[in-house]
């Protein structure tokens, strides 16, 4: 927890990833985040991973330092009831459908400053998730060796999208600031994945070489940077983004006038030109892979090292988590057992660090309706009569 | 453009991807951002995908709506601009070293309020790329088929970073508005990718569970999902995420009576537990395999879509740059000449719509240093003489 976003109050009504993370960020900031669920728990409240208990390692952690109000939106109160917070607040993110009963013309009725930030599939309205949008853009048959499709795994356009309705939020505010004016900010994933596509040069590319890029396994397109094995089996990925790097790299691995000769017997140089160490592939793949096949990988290591190449062996998730400079010696982590699931591990804070600031203890993530009453009787002004009759009459939940 | 962040101006001094889009956003909602480079350009100019006439089309795409200043970074003159250009805008985006020249120490000397947004390899400051973080957390070891590593070939952790960077900023501004002071938040990638393994619940599976998560190919972990062939040879995701999906998809296929079979020889109920369809994929996929693979592609999309299942055809970037869907008949995309390449094609804006805006139309890229001369003279209040001798010694350049 950093202390940049305190004051900031928002009203959350999403599940899975990508509005949940934006939430997360805005929390781990310091902004008050209520999640709004249904009571019992929204469709992600029970998403693998889980527990022998059948808890969400998964919920309990991208919903960490948020609150929780838990509301029946089965039925017309408990909908109104969150239409009331989210004008009592004037800050909503959610995942819920443009046009339903969270549309912002709906909510704008008594709040005309409003800003919404809403995660959409396509931008109208039809469904679509990370992995289908995903083959839509067409990644997935440029990932792999070939020749069948490869999905990734990380859901990065739900990641991204969820990233960049942080920013959204407050570029929303920021605006309303200035004009006093309250906006919906509409994030379809399918314009997230595709607008990247056109952003790092792919519908360009596609329409200028009329093809589609070769499938390169693990290489990287136009520079050097691929994986190789060093004697004793460990695969590692090394790539070159600068020429010094690339002068070192050679140096390092002794490989010198065997480059020259490539060189030469090619009419290029190498030294200052990515894309010609990439086009030339074929013929320097082979040097680097027997130069780095006949050293283990702790002396190719340390060489790398010495010499500022970037360089990573492929490791596992367990590996990473046992990792020291990862987790256990990283001041973003800290050991943590106040997790609803019981379950003790390293609890991570926000991505950034600031120099200048405590950076706080991590929090937990809420049980399903743990904040109903404090917030339902504070910011909707609810006498504590009427907060029980919405107990009895199952509109409002709470985690007693 | 949309005009959420007009009167924000943004030094930014970066290259490659990460930092780059943060200015890219904060441009595209309508903050000034001003490039610094190298004179002839940074270590992404030339990046590929490039042009016959080795103009980048990556850069170009990066780089839209932003101004260009050029200046030789490699004397101290040519330094000391740009330090004095950070302190006369008073928000910087930035790549390069956390204790080089561009030190958030050394640039707040003269500008105690400075906001600094610095994405960073390691957090210790060692250097990491998108492609060497990503094989230190693990995900290469979970996609793909097996056994070798697959490695993404979308720079998720660099676009993730991106987009929280420019979150950061606009949270650090929200703060300065506040309280005065200026911060510096850096944003490591290895943070940035650890830390997202964490919030999605992968650290604490892999410590609770002992084991590395099984390898999946194209099926999703912990619910039901994975690509299926049709009948006419087209591989197509299908991803249930609703327990109403689940009931329509079986509907839709008329597998009833033998799920019905499977939950009867199990002593289970797949209707309402994401968790089971998984964990009896062995059952289950069979079963969909058959049913899918006897429908022609047409018929099985028209059945989904009426049965609002979530899918996606497998297609080529290619087909996605030809797809009216998602891009000529997308507002988020226009058609434009205008670019530095010369080359015509559909360009991105935001990705975010604001229904209450206009969308503006898509902004070039500058040319390298088209905008030194207006933004040197005005910010740095330089006179024409002044001006001209900075480009007499080559401390300066401009597009002429």
């Amino acid at each position: 927890m950093y202390q940049l976003l305190n004051g900031l109050s928002v009203i959350e009504a999403s599940s899975f990833v990508a509005s949940p993370t934006a939430g997360l960020y805005c929390a781990q900031f310091g902004a008050e985040v209520i999640r709004v669920d249904q009571v019992g728990g929204g469709p992600d409240y029970r998403r693998w991973p889980v527990t022998a208990e059948n808890n969400s390692l998964y919920w309990e952690n991208l919903n960490r330092a948020k609150k929780s109000v838990a509301l029946n939106l089965g039925v017309p109160e408990g909908r109104e009831l969150l239409k009331e917070l989210v004008r009592a607040t004037g800050q909503f993110i959610t995942n819920f459908p443009a046009e339903g009963f969270l549309s912002h013309a709906k909510l704008s009725e008594g709040r005309s400053d409003l800003v919404t930030v809403r995660v959409m599939g396509w931008a109208d309205g039809a469904p679509a998730l990370d992995y289908t949008v995903n083959n839509a853009v067409g990644y997935p048959m440029l990932t792999g060796p070939g020749p069948e499709p490869v999905n990734h795994v990380l859901p990065a356009w739900d990641l991204l999208s969820g990233a960049y309705a942080a920013f959204a939020l407050l570029a929303a505010i920021q605006r309303r600031a200035v004009t006093g004016e309250g906006s919906e900010v509409r994030i379809p994933l399918s314009d997230v994945a595709i607008g990247t596509v056109a952003n790092l040069g792919g519908i360009a590319e596609v329409l200028y070489s009329g093809e589609n890029r070769p499938r390169l396994g693990n290489a990287v397109y136009g520079l050097f940077g691929r994986d190789f094995v060093t004697a004793d089996g460990q695969r590692t990925m090394i790539v070159v983004v600068t020429h010094r790097q690339w002068a070192n790299l050679i140096a390092a691995l002794d490989l010198g006038d065997r480059i020259a000769a490539i060189e030469a017997a090619r009419g290029v140089s190498f030294a200052a030109d990515d894309g010609l160490r990439y086009t030339h592939r074929d013929a320097l793949y082979p040097l680097f892979e027997s130069a780095i096949g006949a050293r283990p990988h702790a002396d190719l290591a340390a060489a790398l090292d010495g010499a500022g190449i970037v360089h990573s062996a492929y490791r596992t998730m367990q590996d990473a988590a046992q990792d020291s400079r990862l987790v256990g010696g990283n001041p973003m982590f800290s050991a943590f057992d106040a997790n609803p699931s019981g379950f003790a591990y390293p609890a991570a804070g926000a991505f950034g660090t600031i120099p200048q600031q405590e950076r706080g203890a991590p929090q937990p993530a809420p049980r399903n309706g743990q904040h109903s009453e404090e917030v339902l009787t504070s910011r909707l002004n609810l006498s504590s009569g009427e907060f029980a009759r919405l107990i009895d009459t199952g509109i409002v939940g709470t985690d007693r």
